[in-house]
């Protein structure tokens, strides 16, 4: 598949996703939508991607839904013969297009670093929520804005916002729609840390490359399932189960035997194992239907 | 319904209501109880109140649960005689006062600012941790005193306070029972800023006026209502299917016509849509029983 | 029970945990496990213990578990056979380690205050995360370090940790499987407050010592079971009900009586309340089997 809206690129194993109409200050559309979809898809499927990057071209990260069709952006009947747009149904219900990308974003095999280069507004910031760390340009602003366009918060935003600014957080920016600048983001936790823009994506590929240098590919990927899904799990005994099957597997598998063994020597691990070939089965999987059309992962 | 122990306004499209004991520092009672709920339920159901402000008469904001029949105050068969005492079965059990009203404001479809002027202690705080944001004088002080008076944190506070706070700062507060200064509030996050006594309404009509001015009362009812639901949804799964139902219902409908409009024509939006005749059906509804004697919503 | 790797003593109405393995760094071993959920047991059954503070001897607080059956460590069918080694199985599955004493802890009717004096790394830091606070010493260090050993975060780690610092910051510690400083973990809110390592069991003491003189030791226990329950409540209502149980019960109680009188006259309370005799039977018991082996409460 070769992408119009985005860009894909790997590079000294970090994929990046570049948001790239920046014409349209990188403007999310249905095309957009099933591209971001099918590069999540590519960058698991990936054995030599240990983390993956999402930037925007320009001077944007995203601007939010594309209005270019004006009153009737968000009329589902309006916008059905829109290029690119297909129905998703799970669970009788028509979902809503963020929200797609989002879960299909959460369910990453890979951890997710978003380098928030611009104003990133709208669905130009709840994609963002569940990727793993959010750093930012000092430049860059939000907005949670929705309810000054009439419509509600999208992408299980309401999910996400509460758990990772406080519901307090969540409730101000989404009842005012007030777009806010990156201090302001940072102080409210939306983001983790900011830079010059210039410093940014080198920021964000430090991190990933931390990842990569150190870590066992198929822990990280048990991990990032675990915490994930361990946030939604109703109790610490859930998690407590779930995590007893992975010690039991990952134990007696070869990555751990190098981690301990490479530790106790005092040199860098090189891991045997691959995702592609030796994901334990007990990784936890996300409850639900997946809407996403995704043909990759559960 | 006139109130004896509250006070009720609306300027500005801004509802006021104001715990008014000030000889007793605005202690709780059964009455005001009921006084509050009414309140809230007359604010939902009043499309000109587009926010809601509740603070104290005097110098405190709530000293908490009135102590005036001593040693049996809270000993429910000692009480069930107090004048305004009603008792509240749900589910098989009798319910704590305190309880009915945070849940009751937890469901309200207006966005409600807490401006704590002066003391907030016992039930005079946990009543503050169901509303969206909290703002207070730099002289408040705050206390979670129950352990310390023999009793245990009401309210359902035991479930709003450790997501507003953080676990561990829940539990410094709880188990000391500790009054604390705004400054250590501040620190915890139990709210969001603080503000000379003077500037404190100001600051909270800031706030309201903010929502009023630019939103759609209908979309901010839905937020408000996904937002405080997907914080007890089990997974994003569950918080997208809601959304995706709201913006199918929403997408198609006027406001978001307006929004995308005025937006485009870069003047502010004039919405049509109203909460008493348009709110769709779709708007999530909390779980559970609905023990608060309400009339009104769900 | 005689412990050979943990010191237990209490004090002032404060039982102490002591780590003992210095020449170890007080690493982690089956045995270690064991006698920690002997001593919590201890201390529960003690009504003359008010809190719990952990802390390590000598320099480290925990370095995890102890690496030296090297390679085969984590491999349950290798270290079966190892002193101190019982299989713990429920609900069909061998159950973690860590695990069990970090459930063990959760459900404490005692509030438990870590006092982390040195490197906590691996299940070193996991079994912090279901204490109420931690304090930590300002040359303190903390790793959440599976990734890099090849194996997955463990203790229930991935239901406590994104609760308690945000799930942003528990991805970027857990994939990197950074080592990182105290100010580190106190700008992410992993700890509470730092000290100088002279003055951190001082401080400990004196929040312990806060709890004691103040509070009763019946409402503290079920304060703390309502709130880490309530923070597994999937909604307020549930909470809601909980609490309403418990207020009618200990509305009527002695310590209630004893408490809001000695606030009346100006006088420390002297609550008449045991847990071993006097604890209400509506105290929220967390969900799930047991399987700690633990011999005491639930």
């Amino acid at each position: 598949m070769s992408y119009t809206e985005i860009e894909y690129s790997v590079a000294d194993r970090v994929a990046t996703i570049t948001l790239d109409r920046p014409d349209r200050l990188n403007a999310f559309t249905y095309v957009m939508r099933g591209e971001l979809i099918d590069a999540f898809d590519r960058a698991d499927a990936d054995d030599d991607v240990r983390a993956v990057v999402v930037t925007g071209r320009g001077r944007a990260f995203c601007a939010g839904a594309d209005l270019e069709r004006g009153a009737g952006t968000f009329d589902h009947e309006a916008v059905k013969s829109v290029p690119g747009e297909r129905e998703v149904f799970a669970d009788g219900v028509l979902r809503d297009g963020g929200g797609t990308v989002a879960l299909r974003i959460a369910r990453s095999l890979k951890p997710v670093i978003a380098a928030i280069n611009g104003p990133a507004v709208g669905v130009g910031v709840t994609m963002t929520l569940p990727m793993d760390v959010r750093l930012a340009a000092d430049g860059a602003r939000f907005g949670f804005v929705f309810a000054r366009r009439g419509i509600v918060t999208e992408a299980a935003s309401s999910w996400f916002l509460p758990r990772l600014v406080g519901i307090a957080q969540a409730m101000e920016w989404s009842v005012t729609g007030r777009v806010f600048d990156a201090d302001e983001a940072l102080r409210g936790r939306l983001v983790s840390r900011l830079y010059p823009a210039e410093g940014l994506l080198d920021a964000a590929y430090e991190l990933a490359g931390e990842i990569a240098a150190n870590t066992s590919a198929v822990a990280v990927a048990a991990v990032r399932r675990l915490m994930w899904s361990g946030l939604s799990a109703s109790s610490p005994w859930d998690a407590h189960r779930a995590d007893s099957l992975l010690m039991r597997a990952f134990g007696a598998a070869p990555d751990a035997a190098e981690g301990v063994t490479a530790f106790l020597e005092k040199r860098p691990a090189e891991f045997p194992m691959k995702i592609s070939r030796d994901l334990p089965t007990d990784v936890p999987v996300w409850p639900g239907p997946d809407p996403t059309g995704s043909t990759q992962g559960l």
